[in-house]
């Protein structure tokens, strides 16, 4: 990437025009005092290709959230002028994407009214989380949960989609019923709609390939080469436009023969949205919704809309950053993406979020900032305000294919493999949160939150020890020690030594535990109460500083340590009146060097 | 204690008369054929000490209970039989107590079909724990949550009895409103009731002392001493029955007098309560409450009452086991009190458990078998069909005094000195648990075990790293790394050796990680990329077999360990150009050694 280092540059932390502060929380002044004419050229390139992307995506999309066509478009260019200000990554592009255009779905009853407020709730709770630095949130859901509930949302989403590419009518939005019903009038195939979905996939694929397999542009290219090359460029990165324009063109032109084989999308409001405050009551046919009213009926969406779409956008940065080498400000991205759909409700935008294809298609055009975003906010105003006569005639299934091509990619297959190989326990919230989500998205997230946070916290509270028998018994726990191990590390400590006859001193090389709690102490200070009582010894060794001070501090009766595990057996061994006996060689060792010996 | 061997002989796992496995279920078993006459003897005197002790008890906690006087006794001996059979432990004595009874009067609207429905589901709730082997789930509640919620409840309980002390009429039961009209109707002290509930006390607190500075009885004492002794002992052991019955002789007095200063208990239902299935629906003046109400109208103490019982139970189990040297066995005990609930629920008892006081009793009486139960229960069946009519003359002030010093031990004075020196992180779950178990009993254990569990994961989440600086950096993080941990160690990890210039290599030193999950092997992944694009090298050093066997399972991309921090340094010198820089001593000390040197 030709920028990379401009960019870095630009927002390295020594200031040059305002003060440390000011430039985090508005990134542009870091770099558009750097901005420059080649920046520019870049920049026009990048957005223009993403506003190729986004249209079609918007019009699609909108169709996944259950609203009118017009909304996807309202809500595809106030992340962009909001992320120019305030975005801290210059791939990143914030708009509607399938994943939260499905949660729109199912939170919002398909009700403009709804997912407009659902947008300006969503940007509170998200601006809330940026200025209470609550990000650290997100650090809970682990890969194997996102990984499901993506692989999930893939399949809903792609599934969605097999109606309009059949021209089916009634089927219900449900995932189990739609499935059943599309089996069931599998035979009411429009065969127009089929023929035309089926060939605008695979020109979206053949063009997705062709993309992939460009040789990169050399400079010492002859024109003609470098003139084909641009034109194949274009080709692939406005794939999504070129195949939705040619199919609305084919719609059209049976459309003036009088004949229309395909399922349109039909009428779109035009112009630009109304700029009004989002809706916080409303009122339908025969009754009005109160605000109270629309927040119940939104339930778990409050929480798996706002957490999902930074989820989303930062990980979409993260991976970027880390692809083009610069480093993101994930607390000022939180600020971001709530004050985009914060500001978005005012202009009846639902939900947005970072779209991982955009932001690539963005990356890959060689974007040098935010200001790219610029370009593709002003190409879908354009487009809203003049192209919408001609969107009535994208046929229904063009659009179907747009969405599954790019949702296809969401779903993992190799994520079971390698779970299966890495770490078999992780294939539980993996599996825990796919089959869910097919039920309810939150169940899923929040069983496969829970699964994850079980298995850690079992592993808090069932520690391996490892135990080294001898003349006196050494014990060693191979991890931390919190409360919930007490029980566990009592009984491991007392089978082997206080419950065999007779009882047997023992040795307990804490190493690896770097704190411990009240509970952890008091539990210790019991355990040597046992021991006293039973007339042997439990010592301590390898204490670290902040465990050595809480044991100290809980003044426990028969508190002994020792620095090396040598010390300790001599001491015990004296006190049996046995001859030290020589364990390991070499015995100047550091006492972590026996607890190796222990574990091998 | 002179039977401990015995009870430990007899309980040893070499079974004589019958196989293990009816052993483990029916302890009773294995020390019904050792029975010897000496033991009898001693089951005798400990079973009339713990029944002297629980008569007055049951009938004083009935009213915290907010139930008739008789509901106390008629929980007061099923526990007996039961734990005769199951019971595990010899010193145990199960029945109503303190905490218990104020438990019953949140989540029972004071009415006894509630309380025992309530004991009937907490002990199908205890079985099923049981036989599920759910126990372990007792272990997350960590030791400042149980001495918060226990200090609460003392100050409730002893609270809730300065009314009756007081003589006063018309007090709300909920804490804060009670506070609040005990003041305001301060001047209305009934100074009969006041006078003998002080005096109660007093007594109460001398006949303790005397008990607690008696000295042991030697048997080379002279008669005259030891039965003084003996008297004595008696006195102070059976000082609630002795108290209760001498101011109720004292109301007596002065009712045949015709005059009666001291509010008294009232008439008391009597005869043994009827053997009847639990009340499924209850029948009031005007209305049917169904079982659906009635478990909806208990709501959370369906989870409080079962769990705290098994908590109170377990803890008081595990003291006088290690105290007198035995061994419970954990889920035996869980059965014994879960069976004890619901068997109870039977003869209209209300949920019991074990009580710390009257096992304290049994033990120093110098119990042998469960067998002194036997005892206990038919001196409580025998009050009950013959002693009720006088128990209505006992003044409520004396038993407000027996509740008073019953539950003023309970009240932990020193844990927050202990805890501002052991652990002061600590004294959040405490605080959290002892403020707002004053609000709803079921919301300060929760929010204790929440703040618990948070205190957990933040140590999960955010391990503590050591680096040492250097022509190459070492890093070792403090404990083992989880998925939440995930974020923060790239963070700490891409912070000293990326973001500078020029990025530096370094040694992540894992010998304190015994385990890694999915997330944590895919973050080092993207660090090792991160790494190589900036053309410097992350290598592992001390890297255990189940973490190296992920690690290399997840393929990743430039992968590279040593087994120890001086051949990674080698290397990376090697790979700088640089001389090999000699760190430490001993250079083929193992890499713990040297972490360990890290860590000073």
């Amino acid at each position: 990437m030709p920028s990379v280092k401009a960019w870095d540059r630009a927002m390295a932390p020594r200031a040059r025009c305002s003060p440390v502060a000011v430039r985090r929380c508005l990134p542009i002044l870091a770099w558009l005092p750097s901005y420059s004419a080649r920046w520019l050229r870049m920049d026009l390139i990048a957005g223009l290709s993403v506003g190729l992307t986004v249209i079609p995506q918007a019009l699609a999309y909108a169709e996944v959230a259950g609203l009118p066509p017009q909304y996807g478009l309202y809500s595809a260019f106030m992340g962009c002028f909001v992320y120019l200000f305030l975005g801290t990554s210059r791939d990143v592009t914030l708009g509607p994407t399938a994943i939260m255009s499905l949660l729109v779905s199912f939170y919002t009853v398909h009700e403009p009214a709804y997912a407009v407020l659902l947008a300006f709730l969503s940007g509170c709770i998200q601006l809330a989380m940026g200025f209470l630095r609550l990000g650290f949130l997100l650090d809970f859901i682990s890969c194997p949960v996102i990984k499901g509930f993506t692989s999930a949302a893939a399949v809903t989403i792609g599934f969605g989609q097999v109606k309009n590419l059949l021209g089916l009518q009634n089927i219900p939005r449900q995932f189990f019923l739609q499935v059943y019903h599309i089996f069931l009038s599998i035979g009411d195939t429009r065969v127009g709609d089929a023929v035309l979905g089926l060939v605008c996939m695979v020109l979206l694929l053949l063009l997705k390939l062709m993309r992939d397999h460009t040789p990169p542009v050399h400079p010492e290219m002859p024109l003609g080469a470098r003139l084909s090359h641009g034109l194949v460029w274009t080709a692939t990165t406005a794939r999504n436009a070129l195949v939705v324009s040619f199919s609305a063109l084919v719609a059209y032109a049976f459309e003036e023969m009088g004949s229309q084989p395909f399922t349109l999308t039909g009428a779109i409001a035009g112009g630009l949205p109304p700029m009004r405050i989002p809706p916080f009551s409303v009122t339908t046919a025969n009754r009005t919704v109160s605000f109270t009213q629309m927040v119940q009926d939104m339930g778990a969406g409050l929480a798996v809309v706002p957490l999902m779409g930074l989820l989303e956008s930062l990980a979409v940065a993260k991976a970027f950053a880390s692809q083009n080498n610069y480093r993101i400000d994930t607390n000022q991205e939180l600020l971001a993406i709530g004050l985009t759909n914060t500001l978005g409700s005012l202009v009846s935008s639902y939900p947005v979020t970072g779209s991982f294809g955009r932001t690539a298609v963005n990356a890959q055009s060689g974007v040098c900032t935010p200001a790219g975003g610029l370009v593709t906010g002003v190409l879908v105003l354009l487009s809203l305000s003049y192209l919408t006569p001609l969107f009535s005639f994208i046929p229904k299934s063009a659009l179907a294919a747009v969405i599954i091509m790019a949702v296809a990619p969401l779903f993992d297959t190799k994520i079971f493999g390698t779970l299966w190989r890495v770490k078999r326990l992780d294939l539980l919230p993996l599996g825990a949160t796919f089959l869910l989500c097919f039920w309810e998205v939150q169940y899923g997230i929040l069983a496969g939150a829970l699964v994850s946070l079980l298995l850690l916290l079992h592993s808090a509270a069932r520690p391996e020890t490892q135990v080294r028998e001898g003349p006196v018994l050494v014990l060693q726990p191979a991890s931390g020690l919190h409360f919930p191990a007490v029980e566990a590390l009592r009984e491991a400590i007392a089978r082997p030594a206080l419950e065999v006859c007779p009882p047997r001193s023992m040795i307990l090389v804490c190493s690896h535990v770097c704190s411990v709690d009240y509970t952890v102490v008091l539990g210790l200070g019991q355990l040597l109460e046992d021991f006293h009582k039973r007339g042997v010894r439990l010592v301590f060794v390898g204490l670290r500083v902040p465990v050595l001070r809480a044991l100290l501090a809980a003044d426990l009766k028969g508190f002994q340590c020792f620095s090396t595990l040598e010390e300790a057996e001599k001491y015990l061994m004296q006190d049996l009146g046995l001859e030290p006996y020589d364990i390991c060689e070499d015995s100047d060792a550091a006492p972590e060097h026996t607890a190796t010996l222990l574990q091998a």
